[in-house]
């Protein structure tokens, strides 16, 4: 099979999660709508990667170096928070408790893929502490052997400055039961238990 | 929120069955695959619909008027089979059981929608009975209100012609069990029952 309706399913169907059947959806549906609106995503699309910069302070990508993060006044910055890659940057910012800038790592310590300490940037978060002004380096990677060397890693590279180093909690999630959380998750639970007043 | 990301995820968010939540996922995935994928996708939605055309046959959209079906020499130019739209003919082509012709209607008769015998180029699959060498016309519109008035439509549009009209059977799905057919499903399989030989 050949022709354009086939190369645009076959592009379609290489994004995770998308099979040949929902690409074949996709085509259809675009094929019965404004022929504008195919151009756009294609112009989005053609010059996407071109619009998209590293920032040279936290490593987002966005389209200005400094992000638009670095550069909001309005942010606390004697916090930075450290996160896996930036869906997590966007998740923590969403959620509207932390109200301070970022640290993008773009990957987790994994020897066995072969990610070391040095492929994490954080010489950057070294210098950005050294500097002066933050008072703690929250880090919030994902609770997992990967995420929790991380935060270890990072605490041994900042433990020569007098930052505070902390990690965000592991427990049972709000609004889930406790029947169906696994071992390690209830283990977390129990070790970070905390006082109640 | 603004930039070149939340430019794309609106724009895929967009499609019938893509939240923001599967946009989201999609255009950070982009972001990490290599730029030239995203400049073909762009390239290939760019002139997508400059690409397609109806066939002034059959009402196939492809990239060649008259399409590649209407051409093909291999198939049964004796029958004619009618489908609501392009999905359905690619998958009653899909299926491999009928070799023959198409006639796409882009469309039911929906008197509700605003849709009437007008708008369902029959004159068109009229005037390619006429000009004789098909025996059958095979209404495989699907088994509805709407599917049903316009198979009802096409046998009267045809009438006036020697052609056979013919109807898909509708009744329990194969591998399916009966517990789970619902009543006008189980009607129709008793009443389009056949004798065994």
């Amino acid at each position: 099979m050949t022709g354009p309706i086939h190369e645009l399913i076959e592009l379609f169907a290489r994004f995770p999660g998308i099979g040949r059947r929902s690409a074949t959806r996709l085509v259809f549906h675009l094929l019965d709508m404004n022929p504008e609106f195919a151009a756009r995503l294609g112009e989005s699309l053609l010059s996407f990667h071109q619009r998209i910069v590293r920032c040279g302070v936290c490593a987002n990508m966005s389209d200005s170096d400094p992000c638009g993060i670095c550069t909001d006044r309005g942010r606390d910055k004697t916090t930075i928070c450290v996160v896996e890659n930036v869906p997590d940057l966007w998740a923590v910012d969403a959620g509207g408790t932390y109200r301070g800038r970022f640290h993008v790592l773009h990957g987790l310590l994994s020897p066995l893929d072969g990610i070391g300490p040095d492929d994490l940037h954080l010489e950057q978060l070294l210098e950005r502490v050294a500097a002066g002004g933050v008072a703690e380096v929250i880090v919030a990677t994902r609770p997992s052997v990967e995420g929790e060397a991380t935060a270890l890693l990072i605490r041994r590279t900042l433990e020569k400055t007098a930052v505070k180093v902390s990690r965000i909690a592991s427990g049972v999630p709000h609004g889930s039961e406790l029947e169906y959380a696994d071992a390690r998750t209830l283990e977390r639970a129990f070790a970070d238990r905390r006082e109640l007043p």
